[in-house]
């Protein structure tokens, strides 16, 4: 507390964000208080239009800024196969791995019945939506390897083998405990290549 | 790099900011994306009235949203001491210790020739002013203990003993190379109270 109203609300706005602590919070309002108010205004220009022209791809429910995304729209990319993932950041880890040609699935979020959050918060029905004709022959599921990466991956095995398409999932190589985005790249590239069925 | 412009262009944002590396940028962007319209605005509203409303006070230099911030125009603080800091974060610490019912002074920065800020850039000229009535009697300096803490103590000594009034500065107790905002508030008691003349 600053004793400054608008400094002290402009903190509070900066201490929402995940990982920004209360004297974090303190010391990024200083350090906007110095900046031009052309500067200002970009910031909150970029914060307004990112808001305005991102939205999620009808099809895989990635984030984009065109009505299909490019990898749905991409003719080179495989619709055989749809690795689903937790939110976009796992989507652009995976793109780093330039071996992957499938689409994806993006399901924002993960089952946890700690935070409540349960299968029905995630875009199943979209998932399941896309496997009603012939044209995917395999799911990778690429969860992380948390608690909650686990168990949605135990519940999408449980819900999509029934539907008599191959599932898989990523290798043991990611880290334990480690969310997907922070990988390197061979790890996630070698999760890949050993990626095996449930069993 | 997302491939989404305005998600590219939000991210650079938060990394321009101090403290914030280009996979936290990434991370914060992607929040802001999952905030309401509504909450969008708030932030935004949040940014551009701090920098609308905040300035510095003409006496003292501190940030404030008023004419002439509360402690200057506060009939109850000892307008005979002026505490010299190096920015607003600064004089916040220093409130927290209670028994400080003297003034302030903002340098806004501290001299240092490796980053080119030499005296000119402080608010030097303001403080002069300040001390040419006879109403002050001593000048704590409370630079933090770094070498440019330390540097622009020296100049100030320099600069203000031949005028004739006290000065102070705090005692030692801050640990080396610590800014003033992280000290806790015994510590900076103490060095308040154990604070000595230049000699």
């Amino acid at each position: 507390m600053s004793g400054i109203e608008a400094l002290d609300i402009l903190a509070e706005q900066f201490a929402r964000l995940p990982g920004i602590g209360r004297k974090s919070a303190e010391r990024l309002a200083f350090a906007v208080l110095e900046y031009s108010p052309e500067d200002i205004a970009k910031f909150t220009r970029a914060m307004s239009e990112a808001k305005a022209k991102i939205h999620r791809c009808p099809v895989c429910q990635n984030l984009t800024d065109r009505d299909i995304c490019p990898i749905c729209t991409d003719q080179n990319r495989d619709k055989s196969q749809i690795c689903v993932v937790e939110d976009a950041r796992a989507v652009m880890a995976m793109e780093k791995v330039r071996t992957y040609q499938g689409t994806y699935h993006v399901l924002h979020g993960l089952i946890s019945p700690m935070s409540g959050i349960t299968p029905d918060a995630l875009t199943l029905r979209e998932l399941l939506a896309r496997l009603e004709d012939e044209t995917v022959k395999e799911v990778i599921v690429a969860t992380g390897a948390t608690t909650e990466g686990e168990a949605t991956a135990m519940y999408l095995s449980r819900l999509l083998r029934p539907l008599g398409l191959r599932v898989t999932r990523l290798a043991h190589g990611i880290p334990f405990g480690g969310a997907l985005e922070y990988a390197d790249e061979i790890t996630l590239s070698r999760a890949l290549e050993g990626r095996r069925d449930f069993d």
